[in-house]
C-alpha cells in the first residue's frame, strides 16, 4: 500500500494505492457509492461497490459530508471517461475528520459571503484553478527574467517619504523616525540596482490606499518591475513583447486543465505573439475620435477609453509617447517633441485594458532638478535618486507588470479579487 | 562591432566588440592605461596602449574618475592571469557621462556612511556578490518547492488583527475599517492554502516593529513559509533538511566565484549534506549545562545559547520538542509529554543561529479553542482560522525560513544590514 498523490496515479495503474485528501462531491446509484475526492493535485471518482468493501467504509461513504477530510485506499484502473483519465476501484476509507454543513455548497453563493469564508472559498475547483494559473504566472516572470541574466533585486516596501502627496498612501509611525509609507512601486529603487547590476527586476507587494470600488483595484497588489541599463523606449517596447510573449505562451502550454476549468476562450491569448501593434498616443486619439469619443488630446485615458482602443487589436497593444503632463516626473522627454514623455502603456484585449506601464527615464541632472521643482517635488527626498545622475549616469528604461490584472486577463476574470488568495480592497481586509 | 556583455567575452575571442559600463578602477604605466569595466555581468581589464587607439580616448582613460559611464571598443583576449580569464584589447573608448568625486572610494568608510550612501554601496564588488548570492538563494528555495509539487500563495501583507498585541506590530490606518497591521507571518493563511492546495508556500516580506539592535534583526525581511497537509513533525524535519541541502549546495555549485570575491570559507557550507542531527530540546539544555551555561529548563534560547549548542555540530542543528509555554498557541502538543510543543528549530553553524522555526500545527478544534483561551487571544478574529479545524481538519506543518539570515549565513556576513538591497532597521528607513 502506497502513500501517493492523484497527479501521480497514472503509475500506479493496477496497484492498490493509497490516497489522503477531501470529499468533493458524491453520489450514489444501488449498491455504489462515488465519492470524488480532491487532493490539491487533482481530482479522482473513487467507486465503491458494496460487495468489495467493509461495511463501514461503504456506511461513510454515504454518510460523509462534503469537505471531509479521508484515506482511501483501492486499485487504479485506467478510465477515458473519468476527467483526468483514471478511478480508482475503492477497497477502503478511513475517516480523518467528519465534515458536516460545510459552508460552501455546490448551490449559488453571493460575493461577499464567498469572500468572507475566502479561507475556505479557496478549495472550489475554479479557485484552485486559479491559484495555479498565477502560481505558473509568477514562475514564468521569475524565468523570463533569470534566464536573461537579470538580477532581483527585493526593493524596500517601508519608505520613508511621501514623494508624490499622501493622498494615496497607507503610512504607519516608524519608532522614532516619524512616519513611513508603504510602497507604490519599487522603480526608483531598481533604477539604482540597474546601475550596480546592469539588469534588475523587483517583484513584490505594492500599495494603493486608493478610494477606487472598480474591479480593476486592489489596496494590495503585486508588481513586477524590470529596470535595464543603456535601454531606450525602443529596448523597453521590445522587452515588454517579449517577455509578454513567454509569460502567455508558458501558460497556455502548462495550464491548459486550469484554463479549461475556469471555460477560457484561450483563442486570443494563442494571437499573443510578436511583434505586438504599436501605436503612439496620437494615433490612439485618432481611434477614439474615429470611434465617436468625445477626447481631449492632453488627458489620459480611462478604462473605457482604453477598452476602444484595444478593440481595435487582436492582441495587446503598445501605446507610446503620451503627453509629459500625464505622466510621471522622472520620464524622459521626446527629444522629437519635448510636449511628450518616453513612454509606453501596454493594453490588453478583451476589455482588460492597462497591464503593463514603463518609461524611459530622465538621466540628465540638470533636466531632472528641473522637473522635480515643476511637479513642487521636495528635492531632498531625492537627493540619493539624484546621485544615480551624478554618477555613471547612463540612459536606462523599464517597466511594471501588475500581477493581479494578467493573471485576471489570461484566466478570464471578471474582477480582481479572485486573482490573488486573500485580496485588500477598500472595504475589505479580511479574512 | 557588437554590443556585448562581460559574461559574454568567452565566446568573442579575438573579435571586435564593444562594452557598455562603469570604469570600476584604473592604473597606468608609460604608454598603456589599465581600464578595469564593470558591467553587472562580471569585470574585464581594457589595455590602452597610446600607438593603437585615438588620441581622445587614450586622453579620456587618463582623465576619467571612477564610476564614469563610457562604452570601450576593443578585440577580445584570453588572458589566463586576468580575472575571469579575458582581457580587452582596447581600440576606443566614448564617455556616456564623466564622473569625478564618486562617494565611495576604495579607502575604508564607516558603516554609517556606507549606508547613507546605499544606492551606491550597490556597486561595490563584494555588495552586487552578495545581491547575485541572494538572487540566486531565491531562485533555488523556489525551484525546491516548485519541482516538489508546492502552490505558491502570496498570502496578504496587510491584516486585520493584531492578535498577539501591537508592541512588535506596525499599524496602518485602513479606510474605515479601523487598524490594519503590517503581517508578521503568512503561516496562518498558508494553513488555509495546504487545506485548499495540499502544499503550498508563501514567500514575501514581513515585518517586526521591534526595538531589537542586534546584528541579527531587521524591521522588513523576507521569509519563506511551506506548509504541507498530511505531515507530522518528523516529516517537517525531513523537509527542512532536504530544502537545506539542496539550497546550499545549489548556491555552492552556481555562485562560486561571488563567494570567493565574499572570502568565504566554504569547507563548513558544503557539509550541509543530509541528515542533518536532530536533538530534542532537552538534550540541547544537557548541552548548555555541560559547557557551564547557566540555564533553565523552560526558557527559550538566546542567541548566545543557540551559538553553544550549534558549536557542538559541523552541520545546521535540528531541535525539538520546546516547552510548550515558550511556544505559539498553534503548535501541536507531543502526545507523549503534553508540556511539549512538537516545534523545530534549525540552528546554523559558525554562530549564526537560528534560520528555520517550524512546527505540527494543532488540527483539533476543541483544543485550540482551550490554547487561545489559555493565552487570552480574541476567538472571534480567529474564527475563520478555526474554521479549518471545523470543516475537513487534517494534520499539518510547515516551517518559515528568514531569507536574510540565510544569506547573511551562506555569505558569511557580520550584520543582516548587508543581506538586503535596502535595509530597514529600528534607526534607520532610508535611502
Amino acid at each position: 500500500m502506497q502513500n501517493i498523490h492523484i497527479s501521480d496515479l497514472k503509475d500506479y495503474v493496477r496497484e492498490e494505492v493509497t490516497l489522503r485528501g477531501w470529499l468533493f462531491n458524491k453520489r450514489s446509484s444501488g449498491k455504489i457509492r462515488f465519492v470524488i475526492l480532491r487532493d490539491g493535485t487533482g481530482y479522482v471518482q473513487c467507486v465503491y461497490f458494496k460487495p468489495n468493501v467493509p461495511e463501514d467504509a461503504f456506511e461513510a461513504a454515504d454518510r460523509l459530508g462534503q469537505e471531509s477530510s479521508i484515506e482511501v485506499t483501492g486499485i487504479v484502473k485506467a478510465e477515458p471517461r473519468a476527467p483526468g483519465g483514471y478511478e480508482l476501484d475503492a477497497r477502503d476509507l478511513k475517516v480523518i475528520h467528519e465534515t458536516h454543513d460545510y459552508p460552501i455548497t455546490p448551490k449559488e453563493h453571493g460575493i461577499e459571503f464567498l469572500l468572507d469564508h475566502r479561507h475556505l472559498w479557496l478549495r472550489s475547483k475554479k479557485q484552485v484553478a486559479i491559484m495555479k494559473v498565477r502560481h505558473r504566472i509568477v514562475k514564468a516572470i521569475r524565468d523570463f527574467f533569470d534566464n536573461k541574466g537579470f538580477t532581483l533585486l527585493d526593493t524596500p516596501i517601508l519608505t520613508p517619504n511621501a514623494v508624490e502627496g499622501t493622498s494615496t498612501l497607507f503610512e504607519t509611525e516608524y519608532f522614532d523616525l516619524g512616519k513611513a509609507y508603504l510602497t507604490q512601486s519599487g522603480q526608483l529603487y531598481a533604477e539604482a540596482g540597474a546601475l550596480a547590476l546592469g539588469k534588475v527586476y523587483t517583484f513584490g507587494p505594492t500599495f494603493r490606499a486608493e478610494k477606487s470600488k472598480t474591479r480593476r483595484h486592489l489596496t494590495e497588489f503585486w508588481m513586477v518591475e524590470p529596470e535595464v541599463a543603456f535601454a531606450d523606449l525602443n529596448d523597453d517596447m521590445d522587452l515588454a513583447e517579449e517577455f509578454l510573449e513567454y509569460v502567455v505562451q508558458t501558460v497556455l502550454k502548462d495550464r491548459e486543465e486550469e484554463l479549461k476549468i475556469l471555460e477560457r476562450d484561450i483563442s486570443k491569448l494563442a494571437q499573443v505573439k510578436r511583434p505586438l501593434p504599436r501605436i503612439s498616443y496620437d494615433e490612439a486619439v485618432e481611434i477614439l475620435k474615429k470611434n465617436g469619443v468625445d477626447f481631449q488630446w492632453g488627458e489620459d485615458f480611462g478604462g473605457a477609453d482604453e477598452t476602444v482602443i484595444s478593440n481595435q487589436f487582436e492582441k495587446p497593444v503598445m501605446v507610446h509617447r503620451y503627453p509629459a503632463e500625464v505622466k510621471a516626473f522622472y520620464m524622459k522627454r521626446d527629444p522629437e517633441n519635448p510636449k511628450l514623455a518616453l513612454a509606453v502603456d501596454v493594453l490588453a484585449p478583451e476589455g482588460y485594458g492597462e497591464i503593463i506601464g514603463g518609461s524611459e527615464r530622465e538621466d540628465d541632472l540638470n533636466v531632472l532638478l528641473k522637473r522635480i521643482e515643476e511637479h513642487k517635488l521636495p528635492q531632498e527626498a531625492f537627493e540619493w535618486y539624484l546621485d544615480l545622475r551624478r554618477y555613471g549616469s547612463v540612459p536606462h528604461a523599464g517597466f511594471g507588470l501588475g500581477l493581479e490584472r494578467t493573471v485576471s486577463w489570461i484566466c478570464g476574470l471578471d474582477h480582481l479579487r479572485e486573482a490573488i488568495p486573500f485580496p485588500r480592497m477598500i472595504y475589505r481586509n479580511t479574512p
